[in-house]
């Protein structure tokens, strides 16, 4: 295995789109810990092997995977392919819906934060009817500071060629939460989303 | 597939401790997405395939992994197993040594709330010398208060067979900092990191 960032944050939002197809995001998968051809994702994935080298082609140009060598043996050519980092992390300002064609991703985002505010009652936490919209505002924001923060964090990280490992997570988390504490938004937002669920 | 729990929380040492083996662990993470038999993990994972059906019945007796179906081809018979949760997360009350046999869970963790305290330089936060032993008593504590909180908002989720998805993620995420942001002993903690490494 050639060394690989711990993480790449994707800011264009067409490549943030190849992530919706959850072949690709398998192979993506698959590729962070080996290297892999496109014949062995094929036989995991239970895909044809045609399929899979167009998906494999499309990550490689936009720079997602990259080809760590190449077997010859007789007339068959064996390429090996790996991710390029361990996490992928979209951007805030795609999530956002800030950049040009990244409606979609501000989409995605809403309906996730509404499967929260449906979710709560799973954990005893039950939002009235006549609160969800009030609460799915407060929990977009809170997912919005927590994901700009996170961010910042990662992007403070110097050149590195370390894979992610139960320091890093750790340290990443406390950067994370530090930051957070300091931001009086953040303190409002939770302060709000505590009352508004009941949280003692 | 047969339906997975999202989350197993790990109470028992000697489980626990079958965690410590990274051939077990990539097993465990390969079978979170798919069932796969013996003969598939040796080959993936580059192991003999003996020593691999060796871990997974380890494995399988402490209720890790199942068994969810086997086929009989001629005269091989194919096992296949799967992960018994999506994620497995190693009780508090384990890494806080508070358990008998958890001795070298405790020492783990300290292990990695030091790696904390030397990589912070990585994103721009230096611990200079003389401070390191105190902000890692402070981190092993930030560590045992959002490790304890989080394991109280996962036991208090009903049953249910749903995989962990982004919104369960982000739902657990806003929990655990809802309960943590009323925790004055987390408050306190954070405040005096924030003050010790710089975080303004």
């Amino acid at each position: 295995m050639q060394k690989m960032k711990p993480f790449i944050i994707i800011k264009d939002p067409k490549v943030a789109k190849l992530f919706a197809n959850e072949t690709r995001s398998e192979i993506l998968h698959n590729l962070r810990h080996r290297e892999m051809t496109a014949c062995q994702l094929a036989k995991i994935l239970g895909k044809n092997v045609s399929s899979i080298s167009h998906h494999l082609s499309l990550l490689e140009k936009a720079g997602l995977v990259r080809r760590t060598r190449t077997l010859v043996k007789g007339n068959i050519i064996e390429k090996y392919y790996q991710a390029s980092a361990q996490k992928f992390i979209i951007s805030y300002t795609l999530s956002e819906g800030l950049a040009p064609e990244s409606e979609d991703i501000l989409k995605w985002k809403r309906e996730i934060c509404r499967g929260v505010v449906d979710k709560a009652s799973l954990f005893g936490f039950d939002v009235p009817e006549e609160k969800k919209s009030k609460v799915q505002r407060l929990v977009e924001k809170y997912a919005s500071l927590k994901h700009a923060t996170l961010e910042r964090v990662i992007s403070r990280q110097k050149e590195s060629s370390e894979i992610i490992k139960p320091e890093m997570r750790l340290l990443i988390s406390l950067l994370t939460d530090a930051l957070l504490s300091r931001n009086d938004e953040y303190l409002q937002v939770i302060w709000e989303i505590c009352n508004e669920i009941g949280v003692k």
